[in-house]
C-alpha cells in the first residue's frame, strides 16, 4: 500500500500550484519526456497515440471536405522566406538556420520550416494556370521549428508536430468560405472528440498571423481560467498570390491573382486535454480520444481462473480500445496508475465477481462504481464511455461559463483580471492603444472578436471612446 | 484526339531510355515535382497517398508484432552523433547542420537527423532501469536528412519520408529474433501488398550498417534488372549500449548491457512500385496500394442520365476506392489520364451501356477488356482486382527469375555484369577486397548473403579461394 501511495503522493495539488500540476501529470502519465536537445520534447507512446488518434479523426474530417495530403521539403531558402514582406519579419527572428551542407558552407542559408506559406506558394505559382487548377485543397503533417526562449510540454517547445493546410481558390469569397469551413470543423472536432468547449471568433489585427488578412481562432478555457488558443484558420486575401505571383487565366480569359487560406492545430491539444479534464489523480482522457478506453485490473490474478477471465472480458468488449493489466503490480498500484494514465474505464475482476459472474465497473471522471454481471458488461461499457463523453464536454462547457465574467468599466475589468480567472467580456472601441493599455497594465490580452457578439455598453472599457466589437479577454497560454 | 495522344507521346520507351522513362511517368503521374531546395522534392497528393498506404499498412503490421510509435526530436547534437564511433563515420560527411537559433550562433551545432539510434539510445539509458521494462518495440515516421549529392525522384533525395523502429531487449537472441521478425514484416508486406517479390538475406560487412553488428535486407529487382534494397533490419548486438550506458539489473540481480535493433524502410518503395510494375502507358498501381482502385469515365457524358449512371456505380463500388472523372476532357483523355496514373481498372459506362445495362471493364495492366451486367460490377471488379494483385506479383516474381542468372567463374561473371541485367548468383571467399575488386571492375556490389543459401561450386567467383557464402550480385540504386 505504501506503493500505491507513492505514485499519487508525488503529483502537486492543481490548486496548489497548477504549473506544477500540469507538469507532475505530463511526466507521471508518461506522456512526454525533454530530450537533451534544449526545448525539444520526446513523445513516449502515451503521448504519441494521442497525438494519433487526434490526427486519424481529423484528417477524416479533412477529407470529407476535399482535402488532399501531400508533403513539402523541410527547408527554406532564405531568400524564399523573405518574399512576403509580413511574414518574414514575423518569423525571422525566430527560426533555425542550416549553414552546412555536408563538410561544406552553404551558400544560401536555409531555415528549418516553421510554417510552409512560403514553400506552398513558391509551389503553387507553377502548378496553377487556368480556373480549372482551382481550388487547390491540400494539407501536410508534419513537424515544425520556432527558436521559442521558454519552453512547456506540449504547449510551446523548439520542435512541434501539426497539420498546416494551404488552399487555392479563384474568389475571395471562396477563400473566405473555406477559411471559415476549417475553423467549423476544428470546433467541432474538439467538442465532439476532446469535449472541449471553445468559442470561436476573429482575431484582432495586433494577434493575427503575419501576412493574413484575417486570422479567426477558436479559443478554449483552461481549468485554472487561462486561455488556449486551440486552432487558427486564416484568409490570407490575395496578398501571397502577389508576392508570389500566383495568377490564373479564368473563364472570362483574364488573368487574375488566386486567393489563398491557411489553418493549422498541434500538438498543444493535448495540452488543451489535460488541463481541462485532468484532475488531482491524474489524467483524464474522454473516450474517443483515449488511446486505452478500458484497462481489465484482475484481482488475485495468480488464482487460477482470473486471467483467463480477465483475456476473456478482453475478448468480450472488443468494440473498445481495452488493455488487460496483468504486471505483477499490486492492484492498488494498477488502480492508482490506470487513474493516472488518465484510461475512462477500469473493470476489475477477482475470484468472487467470477463466482457470481459479475464485474466492478469504475468510471475515471466520477470515481462511480458499479457492480455488473458480466453477460452486460458489453453494453453497460458502451453506455458508460458515451455518457461520460457528454458529461465531460458539459462539465468543460459550465466550467467556461462560470468563469467567464463582463465588465463595463474599466475598475471591473481590472478586478476581473487580476481576481476572477476566466474569460472577460468586454466591448471595445478597435484601436491597438487600448489593446496595448490593457496587456501591459493587466496581463490580458484580446482572445477573440467572438462571432457572436453582444452589446454590453456602446463604450469601449478602456478608453470610452464608442465600442465597436465585443471581445473576449483573458490571461493566455 | 490529337490531344489524347500527346498526353501518352511524353513518356520516353523504357526499353529506350529507363532512367528518362522513371522521369517521365513519375511527372506525368503527378507523384512529385522538385522544389526551390537543391535535392529536396515535394510529395503531390497522388505521390503522397501511396505513402500513406504504405503507411496504414505497415503501421498495423508493426503494432500487431507490440511495436509503440512515438516521435524523437529532429535534432542531434554534435556530441551525442560523435558517441558512438563506427556510427559517426557514417552518417558525419552527410548531414545538414544547424548552427543557427533566431538570430544567435548556437553554443553546440545541431545536425539535421541523418537517423536516429543516437536519439533513441540518449533517451533510453534513462528509460530503462530493470528487466521489467523490456523490451521496448518503438517506432516513428519521420522524415530524415542526407546532404546527398545526386539525387532521383523516390530513390535519392536530401530529405526523404521514412519509419525507423529502434528496440531494446534482455537478450542477444532476443534481439536477434526481433531483427528477422521485422525483415520477414516487410518481405510479407511487399510480396502481399506492393506485388515485389523480394530476396532476404544478410549484408556483407563491407555494405551493413554503420555501427550495426548484423544487417539483413530486402533486395528487389526493378524492371531494368537493376536491384533496389527495398528495407533493412539491423541488429546492434550491445555496442550501441555500451556507447551509451544502456544497462539493467536483471532478474538475477545483475547489472547487464542491453541488446538493440533498428529497421526501416522509407519513400524509395514508392520508386520500387513504379520501376517494377510500370510500362510504356505509365505507371500501374497494384489494386491493394493504390489511392484509387476504380476509375469511372462517363461516355457522352452530356447526355442526359449518363453522369447520374456513373455516381450510381460509384455508389455500388463502395467496397473500393472510386473516382468518377467527371472533368470536360474527352473520353480518349481520361484513358490515357486513368492508364497514366496506373488506377488498376477503368470502368466505361454510355448511353448505349446504360441501354443493355451493362458497363465496360478495363484492365490496366493487361489492357483486357469484358463487358458486364451493371448487376454484376461489384463482383466482376472485387475479382479482377484481386486477381490483378496476384497477377502483378507473379509477374514480377517471374521477370526476376528470368533474370537471374549463374556464375562460378570470373569470366562469365564479367559477362553477366555487363551483358545480361539482372542478379547474378556467384560464390565468394568472405573477403572484403574481392567484393572492393568486382565493385572496381565490373560495378556490380554484392546485394546480399541470402538465407536461402545454395552451392554453386566450392570456389570464390573473383579469386578461387575456398567460398564460404553464395551472394547476390548485382548493380543498384
Amino acid at each position: 500500500m505504501a506503493e500505491d501511495k507513492k505514485l499519487v503522493e508525488a503529483i502537486t495539488a492543481m490548486e496548489d500550484d497548477f504549473a506544477q500540476w500540469y507538469t507532475d501529470v505530463v511526466k507521471k502519465a508518461e506522456l512526454m519526456v525533454y530530450s537533451s536537445v534544449k526545448g525539444c520534447m520526446i513523445f513516449k507512446p502515451a503521448g504519441y497515440a494521442i497525438w494519433e488518434n487526434i490526427q486519424k479523426e481529423l484528417d477524416r474530417r479533412f477529407k470529407e471536405t476535399g482535402v488532399e495530403n501531400v508533403y513539402m521539403p523541410m527547408f527554406i531558402p532564405e531568400s524564399l522566406l523573405q518574399r512576403e514582406k509580413d511574414h518574414v519579419e514575423g518569423f525571422a527572428p525566430e527560426v533555425a538556420w542550416v549553414t552546412m551542407g555536408g563538410l561544406n558552407n552553404l551558400t544560401e542559408k536555409l531555415c528549418v520550416r516553421p510554417t510552409s506559406e512560403t514553400l506552398f506558394c513558391d509551389f503553387y505559382k507553377d502548378e496553377i494556370q487556368s480556373y480549372r487548377d482551382l481550388p487547390k485543397n491540400y494539407n501536410q503533417w508534419c513537424s515544425v521549428v520556432r527558436w521559442e526562449k521558454e519552453t512547456r510540454p506540449f504547449l510551446r517547445s523548439r520542435e512541434f508536430l501539426w497539420q498546416e493546410g494551404h488552399t487555392v481558390h479563384a474568389t475571395a469569397e471562396e477563400a473566405e468560405e473555406r477559411t471559415q469551413q476549417m475553423l467549423n470543423v476544428y470546433a467541432d472536432f474538439c467538442e465532439e472528440i476532446l469535449a472541449i468547449p471553445v468559442v470561436k471568433g476573429r482575431k484582432t489585427d495586433k494577434e493575427k498571423f503575419a501576412g493574413a488578412e484575417a486570422t479567426y481562432t477558436i479559443e478554449a478555457l483552461m481549468h485554472d481560467g487561462k486561455a488556449l488558443q486551440s486552432g487558427t484558420s486564416h484568409n490570407f486575401g490575395d496578398g501571397f498570390a502577389k508576392a508570389f505571383g500566383i495568377q490564373y487565366t479564368d473563364r472570362d480569359n483574364k488573368l487574375k491573382y488566386a486567393h489563398q487560406t491557411s489553418w493549422g492545430v498541434t500538438t498543444r491539444l493535448i495540452g488543451a486535454v489535460i488541463m481541462v479534464h485532468g484532475d488531482n489523480s491524474g489524467l483524464v482522457l474522454p473516450p474517443k480520444v483515449a488511446p486505452i478506453q478500458v484497462c481489465v485490473v484482475p484481482i488475485m490474478q495468480k488464482k487460477e481462473g482470473v486471467l483467463d477471465k480477465a483475456y476473456e472480458i478482453k475478448d468480450m468488449l472488443s468494440n473498445f480500445r481495452v488493455k488487460v493489466d496483468d504486471s505483477d503490480k499490486s492492484p492498488g498500484w494498477k488502480r492508482s496508475e490506470q487513474e493516472m494514465r488518465g484510461i475512462p474505464v477500469r473493470v476489475e475482476i477477482g475470484p468472487k465477481d467470477i463466482e457470481a459472474n459479475q464485474a466492478i465497473i469504475a468510471r475515471r471522471d466520477t470515481g462511480e462504481k458499479i457492480t455488473v454481471s458480466i453477460d452486460e458488461l458489453d453494453v453497460k461499457v458502451g453506455e458508460i464511455l458515451e455518457i461520460m463523453q457528454k458529461e465531460m464536454l458539459e462539465r468543460a462547457r459550465a466550467h467556461r461559463e462560470e468563469h467567464t465574467s463582463v465588465a463595463t468599466d474599466y475598475e471591473t475589468f481590472k478586478d476581473a483580471v487580476a481576481n476572477k480567472p476566466g474569460f472577460i467580456k468586454a466591448m471595445w472601441c478597435g484601436e491597438q492603444a487600448c489593446e496595448d493599455k490593457i496587456k501591459e497594465e493587466t496581463t490580458a490580452t484580446s482572445r477573440c472578436m467572438p462571432f457572436e457578439q453582444e452589446n454590453l455598453s456602446d463604450v469601449c472599457v478602456c478608453c470610452g471612446k464608442p465600442a465597436v466589437k465585443m471581445v473576449y479577454w483573458g490571461k493566455a497560454y
